[in-house]
């Protein structure tokens, strides 16, 4: 047995993430020992509440109410509290004495990113979140490291296993989104309050931090264009059947070539349910699992693929970071800071193009597609594709049509203008949908 | 502008991948500065022929045909030359002379790993490969960091791309072997000299790499059992195809656990053609592409998708190995070592279990069925599932039956030694195929 130094490790927080965390450490120690080059010894585990039922069951000894204590004289300080307070100052702490830090709080660090990794940077400090997008996929490491010598041109992700599970089983049953998240609810796949999943918050933290990493610049969460799924219903989703797409919940992170006025290169980043290709690689993502599609320069298509979520999934690259940071502090140096020098400005969402898929109910009279068709051209929104089906008696005059327009590239503030002056044109009864097309 | 820190890079080959990489650190200069945070100066390009013709044009005096002086004086080093010597004396001397060093070499890392690490490992620098295995593919950084918390059950690769692109069209087609591969050499897909690709070896140096960083277990390339796809012909792959399989030639790596006699764990690694279920996420890698399919203990199952191979593709990877070299001697500390402490023990192929689709040509007799059933039950080889065709007119007694036996999981060694009895058993005609089926 190589008589190895020890260090220090503090974890905050002991729920899903946590409890399996501990017990992993607990149960592997000589093993990851050999591979951190270092004895991790947990010294301590920082809960709100030591006499709570817990997934996994944790020595007594290590439970405490007092995090303080542990974060200052421990090597490395493991972050699995969630939300802003007390955490973000908690890490702080823990880097100004000394600590590697290891987190996967999204949403703190997509709202307090910077000023955490400015922190670290001051005293040569590292901070690990491996775990904060995608669950157990890696994919910091390949966007920090692998990726850095070549230029991302953009990240289609599924990030949000709730949404996936729901928008799947939508797809796979014909089912309505209601009956399917009242039972992703009852199998624990979904939140109670299901707000952060279904209206895409939690995907836009993850976009904001993937695209952070990928275009070497700092992405506010204000500047995440973001749209949920709940305005998707079943007749959305067998239209997409129909037509060879099916409906995932993305988040794009594209990079605008030549988008600023001195020719420069600008960013987008945004959230919503948009129709993909059956054909694409993604939309065989099934169930709550996770895939971030990368498109970069030199090297081509990319995909990573695995579980989004899940306690011990998730422990799993938590405490990959946790050896990282051990082998960090073993070779000494100072800690790699962020990338963020390019900070390529983010353009708003009017100004980014993509393919659309426009769903009318018109009248069903002479003229009416010349109407539409001129509607769209006036508003620079070229149409790729037309499919009009006659709802009701079939009888000329005397009924409702119904109008699928798929477009060619447009600029969403062209398109969303001519979809307001179509609905207004006197010859449309009912603007269906109007989605995205992602991935071509 | 900011006043970077000079690091002096030199490249040693200029071949597909070398001259993309020195065009690529020439053409993004600035934005590879700011993300490694030192000026990478290319200071020379080691060559067999300065007037040779090249996929990029090169600057004329970066040339030279003269590596030592280039090598002695970098902060990095490039190794794209391919083959065992000069590559490895190089890569020594610029170890040895305080250099980083970054190599695609997968025959060098295979034969010669563990000495260049140790070489390493000695004075502190460190070695990246992340192009050696899986081309543009990010999977070192997954396997060695992302998932040094976990524990990594198995691999399935398709690390080739040559052999995927053949099996592929030959699924797809319904071609045979000699036709694709003509055309893959005359498309470029393939080399004049097909050995290394066909044969398996190029799949099994990756294999080696791939299961030494996910074992923590050195793997010498004699330990990789080994079988090509020169064996496959129309009728396996149509067969395979009938039964909802596909034929994919896999770098299986994989953890026994509690073979050992005291009950501790070993490994296998083995590259051969196998059956996958069209089910299974590998069934859809098509053409040149590589994918690499991780199933870990608390991870679950991961896949990485891309580019197996590629000038600018592969030249991705090892400029981001270059971005990290920098930032490390940016950051200093030693290196990080290879991690090999687990060393597990290797064991031969005879001791590995699957589950096998044999097919027979048998006597169409009465009785036949029961003696094939009965060997196979005296070899402790498990009938899962049997489908018996006849070949010829079809009267009993007349002709000859075609028997596919599906296996449950068996021990390799029984199942060649029962294979063997059926053929000298008097009721069997020809074997005509025993193909190992993963992936369940």
């Amino acid at each position: 047995m190589t008589d190895y130094r020890r260090l220090r490790v503090a974890l905050l927080g002991a729920g899903a993430v946590g409890s399996q965390v501990a017990d992993l450490l607990r149960k592997h120690g000589p093993e990851l020992a050999d591979r951190a080059g270092a004895t991790l010894e947990l010294v301590g585990i920082a809960v709100r509440d030591v006499d709570a039922d817990r997934d996994v069951e944790l020595p007594r000894e290590l439970l405490t109410t007092d995090a303080e204590p542990l974060i200052v004289g421990s090597d490395i300080v493991i972050e699995l509290m969630g939300g802003i307070e007390p955490a973000r100052s908690y890490l702080l702490q823990a880097i100004n004495s000394g600590a590697d830090v290891v987190t996967a709080n999204k949403a703190l660090l997509a709202t307090h990113g910077p000023e955490i990794f400015d922190a670290a940077d001051q005293v040569g400090a590292s901070v690990y979140y491996e775990a904060a997008a995608a669950g157990a996929i890696p994919i910091i490491r390949p966007l920090r490291d692998s990726l850095a010598g070549d230029r991302v041109q953009r990240i289609m992700g599924i990030v949000n296993g709730t949404t996936n599970y729901i928008l799947d089983r939508m797809d796979s049953e014909g089912a309505d989104f209601a009956d399917v998240l009242a039972d992703a609810q009852r199998l624990g796949y979904a939140e109670a309050d299901p707000t952060a999943d279904v209206e895409g918050f939690d995907a836009a933290q993850k976009a904001a931090i993937l695209a952070s990493l990928a275009f070497h610049t700092t992405v506010p969460l204000g500047a995440v264009h973001r749209e949920g799924i709940t305005a998707i219903d079943k007749a959305m989703m067998d239209a997409a059947r129909h037509a060879g797409y099916v409906i995932k919940l993305l988040a794009v992170c594209e990079r605008l070539t030549g988008e600023t006025e001195t020719g420069g290169d600008a960013i987008s980043v945004r959230v919503y349910p948009a129709l993909i290709s059956r054909s694409h690689p993604l939309a065989s993502v099934h169930g709550a699992n996770n895939a971030v599609f990368v498109q970069a320069e030199a090297a081509g298509n990319l995909m990573f693929y695995g579980a989004g979520a899940g306690g011990v999934q998730t422990a799993s690259a938590v405490l990959g970071d946790v050896v990282s940071a051990a082998r960090r502090h073993i070779a000494g140096g100072v800690g790699v800071g962020e990338s963020t020098r390019a900070n390529l400005p983010i353009v708003e969402i009017g100004r980014v193009t993509t393919r659309y898929q426009i769903t009318l109910e018109v009248d069903d009279q002479p003229g009416v597609l010349a109407t539409v068709a001129g509607v769209l051209s006036e508003g620079r929104v070229s149409i790729a594709t037309v499919e009009q089906t006659v709802i009701g008696d079939g009888e000329e005059g005397s009924g409702v049509a119904r109008l699928v327009i798929g477009t060619h590239k447009a600029r969403e503030q062209d398109l969303s203008e001519t979809v307001d002056r179509l609905a207004a044109s006197g010859v449309v009864e009912r603007v269906v949908s109007v989605l995205r097309v992602e991935g071509d």
